[in-house]
């Protein structure tokens, strides 16, 4: 299960209440992040987000996602989904048709292709889209960070062309993909998220 | 133009040269080494070679090297080229195939599909593959190196297999890539590295 959205939407917040929510089910559940999630995925995630390296090209950052990912995919989420764990991920694929695809304008063909060669066969089952227009949640991920890293340091053109795309993803995938409101308080949304939880597990029979 | 061969067989010494040849024929010459080159690479170069990273996967190994490629295609070949530069440089796309795909097999397709991705339209003029039985060539790098990186510590076997695929890339393009008897004295591979040279510079007519 992933979530997505742009910064300052409360993604890692919703991703900790529904580990929890979750386990108050019973269910046995590990939560993790992109770019990240093992020892070599966070240094890439150190040099991705550092601001010292302003100028990486477009295909250089896709590679470098592509490789995290594909190191996070073989020895931190497979390896769960196999011991029957429930994978709870903050930002996946998504996050790079969004960002390098609608943010930067990278072609989706050379996306999923990469897609493809770092976990062929494997996609979220559910993903929590958590959207709020640009202006709302920047203005909250800059309270929260006072050193903005290299996709903060972003303007807010670049974050509506995100945000637009994570709308068409989820437009065209909507039984993946539920978009849940997050202008609202933390609790309406923490509610909203687990009613799609809710209907996943009475989906799934448990 | 780029230097190819396992470890040990001079390639560091033989650009060097090269070079110095080149230069006192009044052309602008840039010496470069791969993964590396620009700062980003450089620093997945040390991800890539540290031993702490023993579980790096292959799809993994291969995303990072072609992320390190393509910031160096892009920061540091495409504009000296573009300058009227010649660039020398020590390993490229020949490299990953040999150890990627011949020592570590996979799919020479893969390995294609991302070079097409990294660099596309981009091709060594000409590759000067230095030549010499494993046997030979780690006992040389291994009296150089007290502390042999992830690669150098791999067996006899996993560079017979990278010496094989080279001597394949050769057999498929012996235009390009032109062999040299690495086991011979540094004077004597300089030499005939310099007929090469001397070649080349005849067939372009300087």
């Amino acid at each position: 299960m992933t979530f997505e959205g742009i910064e300052g939407v409360g993604k890692s917040t919703q991703v900790a209440l529904a580990a929890e929510w979750l386990r108050g089910r019973g269910l046995d559940v590990l939560t993790t992040r992109e770019p990240g999630g093992t020892r070599l995925a966070e240094e890439l995630r150190r040099l991705l987000l550092d601001c010292d390296h302003e100028h990486i090209a477009g295909t250089t950052e896709l590679l470098l996602l592509f490789a995290a990912r594909a190191s996070h995919v073989a020895e931190r989420i497979v390896p769960a989904l196999e011991r029957g764990q429930w994978v709870l991920c903050d930002r996946f694929t998504d996050a790079t048709r969004a960002y390098q695809g609608g943010g930067r304008g990278l072609p989706a063909a050379l996306i999923e292709q990469l897609a493809a060669i770092a976990h062929p066969g494997l996609s979220p089952d559910l993903t929590v889209l958590l959207d709020a227009p640009p202006e709302l949640a920047l203005a909250r991920a800059r309270i929260r960070s006072s050193h903005p890293d290299r996709f903060e340091q972003e303007d807010l053109g670049f974050f509506a062309r995100v945000r637009a795309e994570y709308l068409a993803i989820a437009a065209r995938e909507p039984r993946r993909l539920r978009t849940v409101d997050a202008t609202a308080g933390v609790e309406a949304v923490t509610r909203a998220v687990a009613a799609v939880l809710g209907a996943l597990l009475a989906a799934s029979g448990r």
